[in-house]
């Protein structure tokens, strides 16, 4: 038995009639708006080279470590659904059974935000018009795959289709940009750009970090086996990725500590590390030293700093050991934000030049600590819900927990943080019929009028995102 | 003044009325269905001995600590209620007056789930249809102690009644299974079955643990005055447990912590204890090293393992002193999972013979930690909303919280936790409606579709427990 | 262009057409009701002295951190918003023009309760009918302005015209009272009165610690270089507030820890203090022991006791250096309460001679922690969403997260916590507005009746907080 599949125009918004109404009329506003994408992990070749998708499994399945963890954690292995193993053991090659695999346990998705992604694909990308199902399975892989043969359906071709106007990647510091290199010179610098992620270089106890600091010192030509020379290098490729178009960095940390270190101790750690005599409590000190003294690059060059703290990665090692990170095995951890950031905001959260987005995957943090610091500090926007939390509940509870604290304003407006490129849209789409649900609700019980909830959505769709990442100075 | 009790059809379902409508749908397909209550505290001795119920307190007051807890906090003293003292002193023998003073203080259970629970039990167990107040109290009561003489009021027949399919009592590890051999010879082995919970043995500091240990050990036959002894005389246990229809192991801990130690280290710490001579450090990493070779045990015997972390137990010493634990004195502490968890899931988590399920009293961890935890280790479920938290919003935040990551097939389904037997159809009946109104705003939300919701309503009620409880292997 | 500002009637009831017909019959029966106001910053000379008010930014913005904070969160400067410097250097002083910046910005407000607090004030008590905007900010600030120069719009008089039943300003240990026993001799001596906050000189690190102890110990002619002395000039001017009327006592630490000191280590940490030798651990554990040892005096003289923990007061050092205190960069903290409560309520936690309040700025502890405390001790009541959450969702949340562990009669009411004396009327209104709103989903929800509810809502709104309040013995 084969149901159709359709999305229904009024869906993500509350059921309440009269809250439904104004909600649907918020929504007509944005919906059409252009998609400001600033938080993401789409490759920059995906544009430069524009290369056919490949098929429907290796979209939609393989890559999207949302939809791989959920068919995991079922009983499926990784290697089921095509994943590739480091030491190259075979893996399932046909795309054709991954497909299947999704869609014969298309229910394990019920309630989820990867089912609405899917669903909005799906239908609005490629067209099709059945719910997938063990009967329906082998008719919607073949009618993507149709689609995706075709030459319209190319990256640089869905930019236009799906309304992006800026969509930024994540690149290493040790990045040679030479893509974004190449976008520029086929008119898409501005369109595409950087951002700088200098995790790699930071965290001193990490397994490549010599390998990956002397490539940073080759790089900017400077030598980074000193700190000193650390820190022009780090200064220096930040100037290349400006260059290139980069509005801001990005920072992956386990706590959200910026506490710095005197200039002798940090110089030792360094040395230390670069002997590989470095201790866990030392490289994780120097981890938070280096979100200060960043803090105070992005006052200096105006890049717009954003901080992800709070994952553990890598949970389960073997899985870890056979097929590598961002696999789905990252576990968020309880994450303190008012002590951590205070030496930080402490010497630059009322700094004209600075601005900083904050990031959580621990929402009890929206009203104890964020939106209050979001709420003072000029510095501060408070980031979008970020990985398990930009979903239809997690997002309204946003909303709730952070408004009546940070006001809109103090926000910085929806990133799609997605390394799955046809998901965009449907994002995008999703975070903004949340926030006329929302807004709606606010209009129904008298405390917004409707012009101002109206003007509100497409600040929060457009004009805030656009503002909060704007390169300062 | 006298008002009429009963029990509105609708009652705590979503009042949006096509929410409701919906709602009132999906509840009609789950209302009818066996209850599987494989979590709970009623003794085995009330179905192998099937003695008629006490008088109304007795059954509906004294034993409950929901019940006596909030009559406590507005003055009562557990003696009031007839809470046997420790000492022997006098306590209320009355239970007509114990009866009253619940009447009385109807007021304070308002918004409770003790007040719908009770509502239920007087209207659908026991024929009441006035609400309890000093003037109707006597009326009750009297109404409840002829319904409680009756003899197919007795407990096997409840059995049926309640549409019992299946019910785990919790037992010791030193139980020796007589009510369960009892049951067996009954006819009720496979309907009636026992629990392992060796929380005793495995907490060295408790003051009772050596004696407990030797118990252990002469019911094992094993010399459990040495770590591999306990350890064997465990296994044995276990194997007993299977024997007599067990399908589940039970541990509550302080933390979830499950960092083993080495063989040598738990083998000196257990030798220590034995002597008398542990620290409390020490009897907290025992206890989480064995829950780490717990685990391994149940991968082995294929037991489900369930883990119920985070209750500060007898907070008021003077209170435990006069009348022992579960007199609710309990109060929830914060609880880390990701870390405390690790070491077992690094083990186990992927491993296809292993089944855990966890609990929490914290419910800031269902987004945060254990919907990413249950959302990718195929070993995991997610246990339901537990003891403070399986109340109305409680479960449907739990819902809310969880279901966007996890999704519903990776939680575990109701269970009543409850020593109250005349409650259990009221809490599975309180569970089925929020699942109910939670899944009906999905639909209403164009989220899911009727069908998935009326068939994802259904496991959630049935198949998903039976599943989720099933022996592994 | 401007637009008319009106109240709707049902604002802050909830949207769904069915509970706000029952919201609003129950918001009916409270919103006339007096106001109980034992929790609040307003001076005892503003009564006692009865000035006319200063300008309408002197009134509603200057000294509303609420206000100010938001508007710096977006780059103003406190010195644009008048507020004083304590070098004395010059801030802005015309009224009229801070007044603007608040219009000009008046989106920034949108979903916040500052909002909702300006609107009703502006409408209610200054028959202003024009939305805040660069447009209408010399009209209104010329409307205001004639409404603060009438006789009739002076403290006193507003008490009656707020039907402010009972206020209670909130004094240092060290104060003398001296308003108090004026407003004594105005007839207004048990209309106002006193709440004892000894924070200052029980934290030994503060750094005018000495001074005020000295000042203590002359007003309670005791010789408090001593520890015992000390304690007897607390014992002595805790007589002194009560014979000025007072009900209560008020306690802001950062952490909730009552653990006690031996006698002779509290002596001795005193002593040290007193020789500036103390140590910021042992100044942390002596406010944990005078937590302690202040609920005994409680207990002996039945002042009600009110823990306010969690909040790191003056985040960002220059901001506190250049303004003060209580500018808006005070950043809640995660706090525990289980663990640290414990050695006070294993003390005093089932004596009826005592009574504590309990609030938090972290709403994670509501249903883990506090509500479980509130519902099972006799002593403890759960005080009302305190600052960041006395919001319209903020209490809304409170009561779904705490009534179903503690009910509604293990709460206290209502409490304004306000400097700001215009906005107390509002503030209450929001408040029942939001029970309101929640009691009538319970009923709509039949989970409560209509007439249980009524009763209820004037309990929570009236009956509640001053039996909460009542002073003990």
């Amino acid at each position: 038995m084969s149901s159709p599949l359709t999305l229904h125009p009024d869906r993500a918004l509350p059921a309440e009639p009269s809250i439904r109404s104004i909600a649907r009329t918020l929504y007509s506003q944005t919906a059409g708006l252009p998609l400001v994408c600033m938080h993401g992990h789409v490759e920059a070749s995906v544009f430069s080279d524009n290369p056919a998708f490949p098929d429907p499994a290796g979209l939609l399945i393989t890559p999207d470590h949302y939809v791989t963890r959920m068919l995991v954690s079922q009983g499926m292995s990784p290697e089921d659904l095509g994943v590739q193993r480091i030491d190259g053991a075979p893996v399932e090659t046909d795309a054709r059974a991954i497909w299947r695999r999704l869609c014969e346990n298309w229910r394990l998705f019920r309630g989820t935000p990867s089912r609405y992604w899917l669903e909005h694909e799906l239908v609005e990308v490629f067209g099709v018009d059945l719910q997938p199902s063990s009967e329906t399975s082998d008719a919607i892989f073949d009618a993507i795959a149709a689609r995706l043969a075709q030459d319209d359906f190319r990256p640089v071709q869905l930019l236009d289709q799906f309304r992006i106007e800026l969509i930024s990647t994540t690149d290493p510091a040790t990045s040679t940009l030479h893509e974004h290199s190449r976008l520029g010179e086929q008119g898409l610098g501005e369109r595409v750009v950087p951002t700088f992620r200098p995790d790699a270089v930071v965290h001193v106890d990490s397994p490549d970090w010599q390998r990956d600091v002397k490539t940073l010192g080759e790089l900017a030509e400077a030598d980074t086996s000193s700190y000193a020379g650390f820190l022009e290098a780090l200064r220096s490729r930040r100037q290349c990725f400006i260059a290139a178009g980069g509005l801001a960095t990005d920072h992956g940390h386990l706590s959200a500590d910026t506490t710095p270190l005197a200039e002798s101790e940090a110089t030792d750690v360094f040395r230390r590390a670069w002997n590989g005599e470095v201790t866990a409590e030392e490289a994780s000190a120097f981890a938070g030293h280096m979100l200060h003294v960043m803090a105070g690059m992005s006052r200096d060059d105006g890049l717009v700093m954003q901080i992800h703290p709070g994952v553990a990665r890598n949970h389960h090692s073997a899985t870890f050991a056979a097929f590598g990170a961002d696999k789905g095995f990252d576990i968020p951890v309880a994450t303190e934000y008012t002590r951590s950031l205070r030496p930080m905001l402490e010497s630059y959260g009322r700094d004209p030049g600075f601005r900083v987005i904050l990031f959580t995957v621990d929402e009890t943090v929206y009203s104890r600590e964020l939106a209050p610091i979001a709420g003072v500090y000029p510095s501060v926007r408070l980031g979008a819900p970020w990985w398990f939390l930009d979903s239809p509940d997690g997002m309204r509870r946003f909303r709730e927990l952070a408004t009546e604290t940070a006001g809109f304003y103090n926000t910085s407006g929806f990133v799609d943080d997605t390394r799955a490129f046809a998901s965009i849209p449907a994002r995008h789409d999703l975070s903004r019929r949340i926030d006329a649900g929302y807004l709606a609700r606010l209009v129904a019980e008298h405390r917004l009028s409707e012009d101002e909830a109206a003007e509100t959505a497409v600040d929060l769709a457009y004009n805030i995102p656009k503002a909060a990442y704007a390169r300062r100075g």
